[in-house]
């Protein structure tokens, strides 16, 4: 099969052996894949990973269990051991010995095929189209914040950063209830909040006024100083960027003002799913380009500006 | 009165005028102070303080309202405006305006009196000596955690930092039914809670096997990293350390982990006076050395010593 494979010097797509899915793995047949920040920092050298790239995908089951076949689905990309206490608790997502589509010892989904853990799979409703079902994994991850944080009807909110992340994170407790300003570089960005009725500003106008909850998605290791200094006294500063690099810090403002920080990473994908059912949440306005997996290179470039949105990768025919 | 003055270069105990307490204040005549790390840092030059150090602090009401009247009382120490949004929520530790007695604009209880706004008094059980009292301010300090994080029966916990603060916070959460292993660097100190049932382990044996609570109480800028490597994957670490300065740090763990940072500051003083009322904390243990103010400038020195816990200074008579 073809897959865009990280070599760990170089991205190519190339000829890969169609995975042999092991006991409890099914093989979906890949039909739209995203692109995330995550799989550009795994070619600067994240995590030192080897494979085929990708991890937020939609498909159909090609094979596995016969109550799964044919169907449309997503998978959640953390494979937990099952038998640890996490797993046991259902933090497979923080199983210490987990294996990462597209990221940790597990190949993506910029291919044919991929090999999920049949426990992973989610059905997709037929209301919902490919090209918002590849977007499940994201959105799972904005919705993770109300799985962490009881953010109540009316908290004063400041999302920072207009990537895509920082939109659907916007939109997650736009509907929440919460007050929302997004801050942002990029106006053409923003403008999708506005037509939901998300106020934003740019960060040349942005007051800096302080917020209860502030969420850190601009993914740049020196904003963390900015949303501490955007977070009120007893607020919460949710940090959502992972390639938060060593930085110069001060942690001392967070004692006296007394903050809480939280860490936050994957989510479950059933809210997510159920706010694409409903399109609750606009997500396909943030798709900015949509190439073949044949171009898989010249899009994770593509994907490098920071003028361009989601680019999806089309693998396999949309029925 | 005799003080111990601060005045940004050297601490010196000298005559300084009576304070004149407005109006909303009492006269506290200061029997028995201690001293706190943070008294230390002034004399560093954290927050450019320039007065009476001093905020730990037991006395009786010279002058103020007559249902004061040479009451035995403590006093918190944050001075609020009373008015903004944050006083009204009862979070003047949190007024962006307010003194903080012996540490920003408001001189402090090394002295023969102290003038302390009467909303922030707080009367003595007669069941509580003058050097249980004392310690009001520390251990309200270490109930703050409960304030903020909802620590279950059982919960596996790890305390570091076998100071004054670190002995206080282990106590409270092994009251709070928490599973408390205390980890330190002296022996003789973590003694104090293996007498109250407390597991403790010497830093250079401790294992650093991970746990849900971790409170970083050491008061190194160097212990960050340890207490997050210390923390659980979706665990809470408490940061009990003012004196944090500029470090190196990656806060990717506590993205990938969804690790909670909680600073924790100043607590209310009520649990802390039914703590003492029923002896439930030991802090008497506590007191290493106690010197008459005269004596304030080698207190100060004596207190910096790695071997010493708390230095009381005896300004008043005990009736």
């Amino acid at each position: 099969m073809r897959a865009l494979f990280w070599d760990g010097t170089v991205a190519r797509v190339v000829d890969r052996p169609r995975p042999a899915p092991q006991p409890g793995m099914a093989l979906v047949r890949v039909r739209l894949a995203g692109i995330c920040n995550t799989d550009l920092e795994l070619t600067k050298g994240y995590r030192s990973f080897r494979g085929v790239l990708g991890h937020e995908f939609v498909g159909a089951v090609e094979d596995g269990p016969p109550e799964w076949r044919h169907k449309r689905v997503v998978g959640e990309i953390n494979f937990g051991c099952g038998v640890c206490p996490l797993c046991l608790r259902r933090l497979q997502r923080h199983c210490p010995t987990r294996h990462v589509m597209g990221i940790l010892n597990a190949d993506g989904a910029f291919a044919e095929f991929v090999a999920v853990p049949v426990a992973n799979l989610h059905l997709v409703a037929d209301a919902v189209p490919d090209d918002a079902a590849v977007f499940t994994e994201p959105l799972a991850a904005a919705f993770e914040i109300l799985e962490q944080v009881h953010v109540r009807s009316g908290t004063d909110s400041v999302v920072l950063g207009d990537g895509k992340l920082g939109l659907l994170v916007a939109q997650v407790l736009h509907q929440a209830g919460a007050h929302v300003l997004a801050v942002g570089k990029h106006e053409e960005k923003l403008a999708v909040l506005r037509r939901r009725g998300i106020a934003t500003v740019t960060l040349q106008n942005w007051s800096g006024a302080a917020a209860d909850l502030v969420v850190e998605a601009s993914g740049s290791p020196l904003a963390f100083a900015t949303a501490v200094k955007a977070t009120r006294p007893r607020g919460t500063l949710i940090l959502k960027s992972t390639c938060a690099a060593d930085a110069q810090l001060n942690l001392a403002p967070l004692v006296i003002n007394e903050i809480t920080v939280v860490g936050s990473r994957c989510g479950s994908f059933s809210p997510a799913l159920r706010a694409l059912a409903t399109g609750s949440i606009d997500v396909r306005s943030l798709i900015s380009e949509r190439l073949p997996l044949s171009q898989g290179v010249q899009a994770l470039r593509l994907a490098t500006s920071p003028a361009v949105l989601k680019v999806l990768l089309e693998v396999s025919a949309q029925s």
